[in-house]
Protein backbone atom coordinates (compact mmCIF):
# COMPACT_ATOMS: atom_id res chain seq x y z
CA UNK A 1 0.00 0.00 0.00
CA UNK A 2 1.59 3.51 -0.75
CA UNK A 3 1.31 6.58 1.04
CA UNK A 4 -1.51 8.66 -1.16
CA UNK A 5 -3.65 5.23 -0.75
CA UNK A 6 -3.00 4.88 3.47
CA UNK A 7 -3.92 8.62 3.70
CA UNK A 8 -7.32 7.96 1.72
CA UNK A 9 -7.94 4.79 3.98
CA UNK A 10 -7.40 6.98 7.34
CA UNK A 11 -9.62 9.57 6.19
CA UNK A 12 -12.68 7.64 5.43
CA UNK A 13 -11.97 6.04 9.11
CA UNK A 14 -11.78 9.40 10.34
CA UNK A 15 -15.05 10.33 8.86
CA UNK A 16 -16.96 7.16 9.79
CA UNK A 17 -15.78 8.05 13.41
CA UNK A 18 -17.32 11.80 12.96
CA UNK A 19 -20.31 10.49 11.55
CA UNK A 20 -20.66 8.35 14.17
CA UNK A 21 -19.81 10.52 17.07
CA UNK A 22 -23.16 12.23 16.27
CA UNK A 23 -25.42 9.91 18.79
CA UNK A 24 -29.18 9.32 18.16
CA UNK A 25 -30.19 11.37 20.74
CA UNK A 26 -29.47 14.76 19.03
CA UNK A 27 -32.15 13.79 16.58
CA UNK A 28 -34.52 13.66 19.62
CA UNK A 29 -33.13 17.20 20.75
CA UNK A 30 -33.11 18.90 17.39
CA UNK A 31 -36.72 17.72 16.58
CA UNK A 32 -37.69 18.89 20.41
CA UNK A 33 -36.27 22.33 19.85
CA UNK A 34 -38.09 22.54 16.76
CA UNK A 35 -41.38 21.95 18.06
CA UNK A 36 -40.56 24.60 20.26
CA UNK A 37 -39.69 27.04 17.64
CA UNK A 38 -43.02 25.58 15.71
CA UNK A 39 -45.20 26.66 18.91
CA UNK A 40 -44.18 30.25 18.84
CA UNK A 41 -44.45 30.59 15.45
CA UNK A 42 -48.03 29.02 14.89
CA UNK A 43 -49.06 31.04 18.61
CA UNK A 44 -47.69 34.25 16.43
CA UNK A 45 -49.30 33.58 12.97
CA UNK A 46 -53.15 32.08 14.43
CA UNK A 47 -53.25 35.17 15.88
CA UNK A 48 -53.03 36.94 12.90
CA UNK A 49 -55.50 34.99 10.87
CA UNK A 50 -57.47 35.45 13.82
CA UNK A 51 -57.06 38.85 13.80
CA UNK A 52 -57.80 38.89 10.07
CA UNK A 53 -60.47 36.39 9.45
CA UNK A 54 -62.52 38.39 12.03
CA UNK A 55 -63.29 40.73 9.43
CA UNK A 56 -65.20 38.37 7.53
CA UNK A 57 -66.61 36.25 10.03
CA UNK A 58 -66.29 37.98 13.54
CA UNK A 59 -68.47 35.29 15.56
CA UNK A 60 -66.34 32.03 14.09
CA UNK A 61 -63.26 34.04 16.08
CA UNK A 62 -64.84 33.81 19.39
CA UNK A 63 -66.47 30.38 19.41
CA UNK A 64 -63.47 28.44 18.68
CA UNK A 65 -60.78 28.79 21.36
CA UNK A 66 -58.47 26.42 20.56
CA UNK A 67 -55.81 27.43 17.74
CA UNK A 68 -55.44 23.86 16.02
CA UNK A 69 -58.95 23.45 15.78
CA UNK A 70 -59.69 26.95 14.11
CA UNK A 71 -57.01 26.92 11.37
CA UNK A 72 -58.33 23.03 10.47
CA UNK A 73 -61.50 24.21 10.16
CA UNK A 74 -60.76 27.07 8.33
CA UNK A 75 -58.71 24.79 5.96
CA UNK A 76 -60.89 22.63 5.24
CA UNK A 77 -64.30 24.25 4.86
CA UNK A 78 -65.24 26.81 2.37
CA UNK A 79 -66.40 30.43 3.61
CA UNK A 80 -69.99 29.58 2.41
CA UNK A 81 -69.94 26.30 4.70
CA UNK A 82 -68.69 28.27 7.75
CA UNK A 83 -71.31 30.98 6.89
CA UNK A 84 -73.80 28.20 7.19
CA UNK A 85 -72.65 26.67 10.00
CA UNK A 86 -71.57 29.86 11.82
CA UNK A 87 -74.89 32.05 11.27
CA UNK A 88 -75.24 34.96 9.29
CA UNK A 89 -72.15 37.72 9.75
CA UNK A 90 -71.96 41.42 10.46
CA UNK A 91 -68.33 41.07 8.69
CA UNK A 92 -67.14 42.74 5.58
CA UNK A 93 -68.47 41.07 2.24
CA UNK A 94 -64.76 39.55 1.21
CA UNK A 95 -63.88 39.78 -2.39
CA UNK A 96 -62.63 36.17 -4.27
CA UNK A 97 -59.39 37.09 -3.76
CA UNK A 98 -59.93 37.94 0.28
CA UNK A 99 -61.06 34.70 0.56
CA UNK A 100 -58.69 32.71 -1.53
CA UNK A 101 -56.01 34.55 0.07
CA UNK A 102 -57.22 33.93 3.74
CA UNK A 103 -57.67 30.35 2.82
CA UNK A 104 -54.13 29.42 1.45
CA UNK A 105 -52.85 31.49 5.22
CA UNK A 106 -55.47 28.80 6.85
CA UNK A 107 -53.76 25.86 4.94
CA UNK A 108 -50.50 26.51 5.22
CA UNK A 109 -50.76 27.35 8.80
CA UNK A 110 -52.91 23.92 9.43
CA UNK A 111 -49.77 21.88 7.25
CA UNK A 112 -47.37 23.62 10.50
CA UNK A 113 -49.52 22.09 12.58
CA UNK A 114 -49.00 18.87 10.56
CA UNK A 115 -46.01 19.09 10.75
CA UNK A 116 -45.62 19.68 14.73
CA UNK A 117 -47.59 16.38 15.18
CA UNK A 118 -45.18 14.51 13.16
CA UNK A 119 -42.32 16.12 14.77
CA UNK A 120 -43.90 14.42 18.11
CA UNK A 121 -44.64 11.19 16.37
CA UNK A 122 -41.10 11.36 15.41
CA UNK A 123 -39.63 11.48 19.08
CA UNK A 124 -42.33 9.33 20.28
CA UNK A 125 -40.38 6.30 18.14
CA UNK A 126 -37.12 7.82 18.57
CA UNK A 127 -37.68 7.55 22.59
CA UNK A 128 -39.06 4.67 22.08
CA UNK A 129 -35.91 3.20 20.57
CA UNK A 130 -33.37 4.88 22.70
CA UNK A 131 -34.95 6.21 25.93
CA UNK A 132 -37.65 3.30 25.84
CA UNK A 133 -37.79 2.79 29.86
CA UNK A 134 -37.38 7.01 30.95
CA UNK A 135 -40.53 7.05 28.21
CA UNK A 136 -42.26 4.42 29.82
CA UNK A 137 -42.44 6.61 33.09
CA UNK A 138 -41.72 9.74 31.86
CA UNK A 139 -44.21 10.27 29.18
CA UNK A 140 -42.48 11.31 26.07
CA UNK A 141 -42.38 14.74 26.32
CA UNK A 142 -41.14 15.07 30.21
CA UNK A 143 -38.65 12.63 29.12
CA UNK A 144 -37.67 14.47 25.62
CA UNK A 145 -37.37 17.76 28.26
CA UNK A 146 -35.40 16.18 30.27
CA UNK A 147 -33.04 14.91 27.73
CA UNK A 148 -32.62 18.41 26.08
CA UNK A 149 -32.15 19.91 29.53
CA UNK A 150 -29.59 17.44 30.21
CA UNK A 151 -28.01 18.09 27.10
CA UNK A 152 -27.44 13.86 26.34
CA UNK A 153 -28.48 10.64 26.81
CA UNK A 154 -24.98 10.37 29.08
CA UNK A 155 -25.26 13.16 30.77
CA UNK A 156 -29.03 12.28 31.73
CA UNK A 157 -28.08 9.00 33.07
CA UNK A 158 -25.07 10.35 35.14
CA UNK A 159 -27.37 12.86 37.13
CA UNK A 160 -28.26 12.07 40.29
CA UNK A 161 -32.16 11.66 40.97
CA UNK A 162 -32.30 14.74 42.68
CA UNK A 163 -31.36 16.63 39.84
CA UNK A 164 -34.05 14.79 37.50
CA UNK A 165 -36.55 16.48 40.07
CA UNK A 166 -35.27 19.80 39.83
CA UNK A 167 -34.40 19.71 35.61
CA UNK A 168 -36.95 22.19 34.02
CA UNK A 169 -37.29 24.55 37.18
CA UNK A 170 -33.62 26.06 37.21
CA UNK A 171 -34.69 29.47 37.38
CA UNK A 172 -36.76 28.88 40.75
CA UNK A 173 -33.52 27.22 41.73
CA UNK A 174 -31.06 29.98 41.20
CA UNK A 175 -33.59 32.35 42.42
CA UNK A 176 -33.46 29.72 46.03
CA UNK A 177 -29.78 29.73 46.01
CA UNK A 178 -29.55 33.90 45.33
CA UNK A 179 -32.15 35.00 47.63
CA UNK A 180 -33.09 32.47 50.15
CA UNK A 181 -36.77 32.24 48.36
CA UNK A 182 -38.73 28.79 48.74
CA UNK A 183 -36.64 25.58 46.72
CA UNK A 184 -38.67 24.52 43.97
CA UNK A 185 -39.90 20.87 44.24
CA UNK A 186 -39.98 20.35 41.08
CA UNK A 187 -39.62 21.31 37.11
CA UNK A 188 -40.79 19.43 34.41
CA UNK A 189 -42.44 15.88 36.26
CA UNK A 190 -45.10 19.01 37.79
CA UNK A 191 -46.86 18.12 34.68
CA UNK A 192 -46.65 14.14 35.20
CA UNK A 193 -50.08 12.90 35.43
CA UNK A 194 -48.78 11.03 39.02
CA UNK A 195 -47.04 14.62 40.24
CA UNK A 196 -50.66 16.36 39.21
CA UNK A 197 -52.69 14.02 40.97
CA UNK A 198 -50.81 14.05 44.00
CA UNK A 199 -52.61 16.86 45.84
CA UNK A 200 -50.47 17.46 48.98
CA UNK A 201 -48.16 15.50 48.26
CA UNK A 202 -46.79 16.63 44.85
CA UNK A 203 -42.80 17.13 46.54
CA UNK A 204 -42.88 13.53 47.62
CA UNK A 205 -44.37 11.58 44.64
CA UNK A 206 -41.83 13.91 42.65
CA UNK A 207 -39.04 12.44 44.45
CA UNK A 208 -40.02 8.80 44.15
CA UNK A 209 -41.05 9.42 40.64
CA UNK A 210 -37.31 11.08 40.00
CA UNK A 211 -35.58 8.18 41.84
CA UNK A 212 -36.93 5.67 39.36
CA UNK A 213 -36.21 7.88 36.05
CA UNK A 214 -32.96 8.39 37.24
CA UNK A 215 -32.52 4.78 37.33
CA UNK A 216 -34.25 4.30 33.94
CA UNK A 217 -32.43 6.79 32.42
CA UNK A 218 -28.97 4.33 33.51
CA UNK A 219 -30.82 1.43 32.12
CA UNK A 220 -31.47 2.84 28.96
CA UNK A 221 -28.18 4.37 28.64
CA UNK A 222 -26.40 1.21 29.34
CA UNK A 223 -29.10 -1.02 26.71
CA UNK A 224 -30.61 -2.71 29.71
CA UNK A 225 -33.80 -4.60 29.52
CA UNK A 226 -37.37 -2.95 29.70
CA UNK A 227 -38.27 -2.99 33.54
CA UNK A 228 -40.17 0.50 33.73
CA UNK A 229 -43.11 -0.97 34.14
CA UNK A 230 -42.50 -2.81 36.89
CA UNK A 231 -41.31 0.43 38.44
CA UNK A 232 -44.42 1.87 38.06
CA UNK A 233 -45.93 -0.57 39.58
CA UNK A 234 -43.59 -0.03 42.65
CA UNK A 235 -44.20 3.81 42.86
CA UNK A 236 -47.94 3.40 42.52
CA UNK A 237 -47.79 0.99 45.95
CA UNK A 238 -45.73 3.75 47.56
CA UNK A 239 -47.88 6.37 46.94
CA UNK B 1 -95.58 45.91 6.66
CA UNK B 2 -95.77 44.99 10.23
CA UNK B 3 -93.25 45.75 13.45
CA UNK B 4 -91.10 42.33 12.86
CA UNK B 5 -90.79 42.79 9.40
CA UNK B 6 -89.54 46.32 9.43
CA UNK B 7 -87.12 44.78 12.00
CA UNK B 8 -86.08 42.25 10.15
CA UNK B 9 -85.20 45.16 7.10
CA UNK B 10 -83.52 47.21 9.33
CA UNK B 11 -81.16 45.16 10.87
CA UNK B 12 -80.13 43.85 7.46
CA UNK B 13 -79.57 47.41 6.32
CA UNK B 14 -77.43 47.74 9.44
CA UNK B 15 -75.78 44.51 8.57
CA UNK B 16 -75.04 45.86 5.49
CA UNK B 17 -73.77 49.04 6.45
CA UNK B 18 -71.49 47.29 9.45
CA UNK B 19 -70.03 44.83 6.16
CA UNK B 20 -69.13 48.06 4.53
CA UNK B 21 -67.67 49.93 7.07
CA UNK B 22 -64.72 47.46 6.85
CA UNK B 23 -62.73 49.53 3.99
CA UNK B 24 -59.99 46.89 1.32
CA UNK B 25 -56.92 49.23 3.17
CA UNK B 26 -57.74 47.01 6.13
CA UNK B 27 -57.25 44.09 3.73
CA UNK B 28 -53.85 45.40 3.03
CA UNK B 29 -53.12 46.07 6.29
CA UNK B 30 -53.39 42.58 7.97
CA UNK B 31 -51.97 40.98 4.72
CA UNK B 32 -48.80 43.03 5.85
CA UNK B 33 -48.76 42.25 9.06
CA UNK B 34 -49.50 38.86 8.37
CA UNK B 35 -46.12 38.99 5.87
CA UNK B 36 -44.07 40.43 9.21
CA UNK B 37 -45.04 37.41 11.11
CA UNK B 38 -44.03 35.08 8.61
CA UNK B 39 -40.94 36.62 8.15
CA UNK B 40 -39.94 36.46 11.70
CA UNK B 41 -41.24 32.79 11.66
CA UNK B 42 -39.23 31.70 9.00
CA UNK B 43 -36.00 33.28 10.83
CA UNK B 44 -36.34 31.25 13.62
CA UNK B 45 -37.52 28.27 11.52
CA UNK B 46 -34.44 28.20 9.04
CA UNK B 47 -32.41 28.19 11.63
CA UNK B 48 -33.99 25.77 13.61
CA UNK B 49 -33.27 23.32 10.62
CA UNK B 50 -30.11 24.71 9.56
CA UNK B 51 -29.24 23.62 12.69
CA UNK B 52 -30.39 20.03 12.19
CA UNK B 53 -29.56 19.20 8.95
CA UNK B 54 -25.94 20.04 9.96
CA UNK B 55 -25.66 17.47 11.40
CA UNK B 56 -26.31 15.28 8.20
CA UNK B 57 -25.02 17.54 5.17
CA UNK B 58 -22.69 20.33 7.73
CA UNK B 59 -20.74 21.74 4.16
CA UNK B 60 -24.77 22.53 2.77
CA UNK B 61 -24.95 24.60 5.44
CA UNK B 62 -22.05 27.07 5.03
CA UNK B 63 -22.31 27.28 1.19
CA UNK B 64 -25.99 28.73 1.25
CA UNK B 65 -26.74 32.07 2.90
CA UNK B 66 -30.30 32.56 1.54
CA UNK B 67 -32.82 30.95 3.78
CA UNK B 68 -34.98 30.76 0.94
CA UNK B 69 -32.88 28.57 -1.72
CA UNK B 70 -31.65 26.74 0.98
CA UNK B 71 -34.90 25.64 2.20
CA UNK B 72 -35.83 25.62 -1.27
CA UNK B 73 -32.91 22.98 -1.84
CA UNK B 74 -33.81 20.89 0.58
CA UNK B 75 -37.27 20.63 -0.05
CA UNK B 76 -37.16 19.77 -3.52
CA UNK B 77 -33.64 17.60 -3.85
CA UNK B 78 -33.03 14.27 -1.89
CA UNK B 79 -30.52 13.62 0.24
CA UNK B 80 -28.18 11.47 -2.34
CA UNK B 81 -28.77 14.31 -4.64
CA UNK B 82 -27.60 16.61 -2.48
CA UNK B 83 -24.90 15.02 -1.33
CA UNK B 84 -23.59 14.28 -4.89
CA UNK B 85 -24.03 17.99 -5.13
CA UNK B 86 -22.46 19.46 -2.25
CA UNK B 87 -19.69 16.81 -1.81
CA UNK B 88 -18.96 13.92 0.40
CA UNK B 89 -20.31 14.63 3.90
CA UNK B 90 -18.39 14.47 7.54
CA UNK B 91 -21.87 13.90 8.93
CA UNK B 92 -23.72 12.18 10.35
CA UNK B 93 -25.58 9.07 8.75
CA UNK B 94 -29.24 9.37 9.39
CA UNK B 95 -31.60 6.81 9.64
CA UNK B 96 -34.24 6.84 6.74
CA UNK B 97 -36.45 8.41 9.68
CA UNK B 98 -34.60 11.21 10.71
CA UNK B 99 -34.39 12.13 6.41
CA UNK B 100 -38.09 12.04 5.88
CA UNK B 101 -38.68 14.31 8.90
CA UNK B 102 -35.76 16.83 7.86
CA UNK B 103 -37.29 16.33 4.77
CA UNK B 104 -40.99 17.44 5.75
CA UNK B 105 -39.59 19.98 7.62
CA UNK B 106 -37.74 21.61 4.76
CA UNK B 107 -40.49 21.05 2.62
CA UNK B 108 -43.16 22.91 5.17
CA UNK B 109 -40.94 25.87 5.88
CA UNK B 110 -40.71 26.49 1.72
CA UNK B 111 -44.62 26.05 1.67
CA UNK B 112 -44.73 29.47 4.07
CA UNK B 113 -41.95 30.77 1.79
CA UNK B 114 -44.27 30.75 -1.22
CA UNK B 115 -47.12 31.73 1.33
CA UNK B 116 -45.07 34.81 1.65
CA UNK B 117 -44.70 35.55 -2.12
CA UNK B 118 -48.17 34.99 -2.43
CA UNK B 119 -49.40 37.17 0.01
CA UNK B 120 -46.64 39.71 -1.42
CA UNK B 121 -48.35 39.54 -4.60
CA UNK B 122 -51.64 39.69 -2.94
CA UNK B 123 -51.01 43.11 -1.82
CA UNK B 124 -49.61 44.26 -4.76
CA UNK B 125 -52.82 43.55 -6.61
CA UNK B 126 -54.75 45.55 -3.89
CA UNK B 127 -52.15 48.24 -3.99
CA UNK B 128 -52.92 48.79 -7.53
CA UNK B 129 -56.78 48.75 -6.64
CA UNK B 130 -56.86 50.63 -4.42
CA UNK B 131 -53.56 53.09 -4.14
CA UNK B 132 -52.36 53.44 -7.87
CA UNK B 133 -50.47 56.57 -7.74
CA UNK B 134 -48.66 55.28 -4.16
CA UNK B 135 -47.70 52.69 -5.27
CA UNK B 136 -46.12 53.44 -8.65
CA UNK B 137 -44.12 55.85 -6.93
CA UNK B 138 -43.29 54.76 -3.53
CA UNK B 139 -43.10 51.19 -5.06
CA UNK B 140 -45.54 48.24 -3.16
CA UNK B 141 -43.42 47.61 -0.45
CA UNK B 142 -42.87 51.56 0.83
CA UNK B 143 -46.48 52.32 0.03
CA UNK B 144 -47.88 49.35 1.80
CA UNK B 145 -45.86 49.99 5.01
CA UNK B 146 -46.60 53.80 5.21
CA UNK B 147 -50.54 52.88 5.05
CA UNK B 148 -50.01 50.69 7.78
CA UNK B 149 -48.03 53.13 9.78
CA UNK B 150 -51.29 55.49 8.57
CA UNK B 151 -53.84 53.04 9.53
CA UNK B 152 -55.89 53.55 6.71
CA UNK B 153 -55.83 55.40 2.89
CA UNK B 154 -58.30 58.17 4.17
CA UNK B 155 -55.45 58.79 7.21
CA UNK B 156 -52.82 58.53 4.69
CA UNK B 157 -54.73 61.03 3.02
CA UNK B 158 -54.96 63.49 5.23
CA UNK B 159 -51.04 63.37 6.12
CA UNK B 160 -49.01 66.18 5.43
CA UNK B 161 -45.38 65.35 3.42
CA UNK B 162 -43.19 65.86 6.37
CA UNK B 163 -45.29 63.30 8.13
CA UNK B 164 -45.25 61.17 5.52
CA UNK B 165 -41.29 61.16 5.46
CA UNK B 166 -40.92 60.39 8.60
CA UNK B 167 -43.13 57.28 8.27
CA UNK B 168 -41.20 54.35 9.85
CA UNK B 169 -38.53 56.35 11.64
CA UNK B 170 -40.94 57.30 14.62
CA UNK B 171 -38.23 55.79 17.21
CA UNK B 172 -35.56 58.59 15.64
CA UNK B 173 -38.16 60.89 15.81
CA UNK B 174 -39.21 60.93 19.60
CA UNK B 175 -35.38 60.27 20.09
CA UNK B 176 -34.77 63.61 19.16
CA UNK B 177 -38.02 65.30 20.56
CA UNK B 178 -37.17 63.94 23.75
CA UNK B 179 -32.93 64.46 23.98
CA UNK B 180 -32.19 66.41 20.82
CA UNK B 181 -30.40 64.05 18.91
CA UNK B 182 -30.15 65.14 15.21
CA UNK B 183 -33.83 64.55 13.57
CA UNK B 184 -34.28 61.67 11.22
CA UNK B 185 -34.80 62.78 7.29
CA UNK B 186 -36.73 59.78 6.36
CA UNK B 187 -38.45 56.81 7.41
CA UNK B 188 -39.75 53.98 5.21
CA UNK B 189 -38.51 56.39 2.20
CA UNK B 190 -34.83 55.83 2.80
CA UNK B 191 -35.01 51.75 1.03
CA UNK B 192 -36.86 53.76 -2.52
CA UNK B 193 -34.42 53.61 -5.34
CA UNK B 194 -34.42 56.97 -5.96
CA UNK B 195 -33.49 57.90 -1.90
CA UNK B 196 -31.05 55.28 -2.07
CA UNK B 197 -29.48 56.40 -5.35
CA UNK B 198 -29.19 60.09 -3.65
CA UNK B 199 -25.74 59.85 -2.22
CA UNK B 200 -25.47 63.01 -0.07
CA UNK B 201 -28.54 64.25 -1.16
CA UNK B 202 -30.78 61.70 0.43
CA UNK B 203 -32.53 64.58 2.62
CA UNK B 204 -34.02 66.24 -0.06
CA UNK B 205 -34.91 63.39 -2.57
CA UNK B 206 -36.92 62.13 0.06
CA UNK B 207 -38.47 65.65 0.89
CA UNK B 208 -39.54 65.96 -2.78
CA UNK B 209 -40.23 62.16 -3.44
CA UNK B 210 -42.76 62.40 0.51
CA UNK B 211 -44.56 65.42 -0.94
CA UNK B 212 -45.14 63.80 -4.17
CA UNK B 213 -46.32 60.64 -2.32
CA UNK B 214 -48.66 62.84 -0.69
CA UNK B 215 -50.15 63.97 -3.64
CA UNK B 216 -51.05 60.43 -4.54
CA UNK B 217 -52.56 59.48 -1.39
CA UNK B 218 -54.82 62.36 -1.50
CA UNK B 219 -55.66 61.45 -5.66
CA UNK B 220 -55.74 57.77 -4.43
CA UNK B 221 -58.10 58.21 -1.92
CA UNK B 222 -60.39 60.74 -3.86
CA UNK B 223 -60.29 58.13 -6.57
CA UNK B 224 -58.44 60.92 -8.81
CA UNK B 225 -57.06 59.24 -11.95
CA UNK B 226 -53.52 57.94 -12.91
CA UNK B 227 -50.84 60.59 -12.83
CA UNK B 228 -47.88 59.33 -11.00
CA UNK B 229 -46.22 58.39 -13.97
CA UNK B 230 -45.76 62.30 -14.27
CA UNK B 231 -45.37 62.55 -11.22
CA UNK B 232 -42.03 60.86 -11.15
CA UNK B 233 -40.84 62.74 -14.35
CA UNK B 234 -40.86 65.71 -12.42
CA UNK B 235 -39.03 64.25 -9.43
CA UNK B 236 -36.36 63.26 -12.15
CA UNK B 237 -36.07 66.62 -13.31
CA UNK B 238 -35.26 68.01 -9.94
CA UNK B 239 -33.03 66.08 -8.85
Amino acid sequence: MNFSELKKRLMKETRTKVANAVSPDIMIIQAMNSIDELTKTLNGLTKRLREWHAYALPQLEHSLGDNEAYCKLLATKSYEELKEEFGDSMGKILTEEDRKMQEEFAKTIYLNFQLKENLTNYIEELMKKHLRNVQYLAGTTIGARMLVNAGSIKKLAMMPASTIQMLGAEKALFRHLKSGAKPPKHGFIINHKLVAAAGKNKGKVSRILADKISQCAKIDYFKGEFIADKFLEDIQKRI
